[in-house]
């Protein structure tokens, strides 16, 4: 049987830990959230990201819009990029109904992306000496270091080339100091499962309610290491893309949902907010 | 035996019909290159741009250093960037004794960047409508128009993951509109010919004399299609990263070396700069 990553133990260490520091920033920290349209399930993130901000001292302010023209959506995002008070933005992902998102999360200023979506903030995770890690990223990176898993020399196999997840990770692989063997697999991918019996490391991280509990355990490598960043309510039951079931019984190690990277990657918006905001308070 | 695919033909009709373009615009363009240190292989490179350029009837200016600090080529970069005159810009890697090339490369304007070398440029490759293909991305694209050859449902080895060839395409293939499923392989990996016998479409560009001629016909999948971005001397000979011998006996297509990408990455600097130009020149 796997090793059972808990994200919730984890991520409540390092909330208590950035507590602590954030309290001994002096000030209050700001984060903006920037929500459009009126999907259920987005509020349930935002809220998420609402409580746990409260309970860290931080003040979170959610522009929430049902419906919005781009260029007030774009007014918006500028105000708070330029607004002084501002310490960190997050767009929430859908925006419902605007086109081209990256030309908006474009307009977060880099030194206040905690979501590290803008191009700015990707190029220095992809480059830079000084980067903030996306929160996937970040959490994955987390739980590896404190389960000491090795995933330098394996071959990765992401499931999904998403912004948040498959895409992010992506990134950091390739870093010069990185440089991890990796697949991307896309719904393209003609035989998804041929690559997948390669990955040492399986990261899974995409929606759609079909791809629920995909990844069975007669599809990994034994002893693979599975990590599962997607989320779905299928009636009262809370799963991801992998079929815990079968696969902890096949894996080294697993990740469960809910528990696993979900309460991590909350905790890391308000790592990243602490990050940039003393920075900019030690320039200022 | 593999249809070979022929770099040098399409690369000579590219240019035939850009000559005529950049003919039409009514004022010389000109491109400057930069480049730092005296590694004879780069020069060839860099001939290789000024030879073409001066076919085009385009103005190229390098500016060589063989030493230089950092702050003294930061000012030069910006300064190209800030002159009229210039209408692309081009940083000839590596920058030899320079730390952190990103830094430098991010200095170019994207209205400039013909390499699509800056954070900016590939940015908008990931994720906008109008976009730049860097070189050999547009390369490999324009030879897969050519001969017909379908990539979006392949699975592509991307066998390194260096600024030039493999991150470019990952970029591509990330797309919204391509979501090409695809591996990046590198000097990590453990077991690369496992993953290179899943590939339908082979693509290598690693540097490095001990990655000449490694991909070998036993390696591949039969019918698979191999392009070949890797450039080496050995001796008299000038090969790449494919042993040509056996891989055309087992794969539907194959590009040469010499004769195959070289030629056309080069045209597409010029491309890229006839694009660049004609829409400043339209806007201004």
């Amino acid at each position: 049987m796997a090793i059972v990553l808990d994200g919730e133990k984890l991520s409540k260490k390092i909330r208590d830990d950035l507590k602590k520091k954030i309290g001994d920033l002096g000030r209050t920290l700001h984060l903006a959230i920037v929500r459009v349209g009126d999907d259920p399930a987005t509020n349930v993130f935002i809220k998420m990201k609402e409580r746990v901000g409260k309970e860290m001292g931080v003040e979170v302010t959610t522009h929430a819009f049902e419906k919005i023209e781009r260029t007030a959506l774009q007014e918006v995002v500028l105000g708070l990029s330029a607004d002084d008070a501002v310490d960190g933005i997050l767009i929430q992902l859908p925006l419902v109904g605007i086109d081209n998102e990256q030309e908006i999360l474009d307009l977060v200023s880099a030194d206040k992306d905690v979501d590290v979506l803008g191009v700015q903030a990707i190029g220095r995770l992809r480059h830079y000496k000084e980067f903030l890690y996306p929160p996937v990223v970040g959490s994955i990176m987390a739980l590896f270091e404190a389960y000491h898993i090795q995933y330098r020399n394996a071959f990765v196999v992401l499931f999904g080339g998403g912004r948040l997840v498959g895409s992010a990770l992506n990134t950091w692989f390739k870093r010069r100091d990185q440089r991890v063997g990796h697949a991307i697999i896309t719904e393209h991918t003609t035989d998804p499962e041929k690559i997948i019996a390669l990955g040492d490391i399986i990261i899974a991280g995409v929606p759609g309610e079909k791809n629920a509990e995909v990844i069975t355990g007669d599809m990994i490598k034994d002893g693979a290491v599975v990590i599962d960043a997607g989320y779905f309510k299928l009636g009262e039951r809370r799963v991801g893309n992998v079929h815990f079931e079968s696969v902890s019984k096949k894996a080294s190690h697993i990740t469960p949902v809910p528990g696993g990277i979900g309460p991590l990657t909350v905790v890391w918006v308000y790592k990243n907010l602490y990050f940039l905001a003393s920075r900019r308070i030690k320039n200022a």
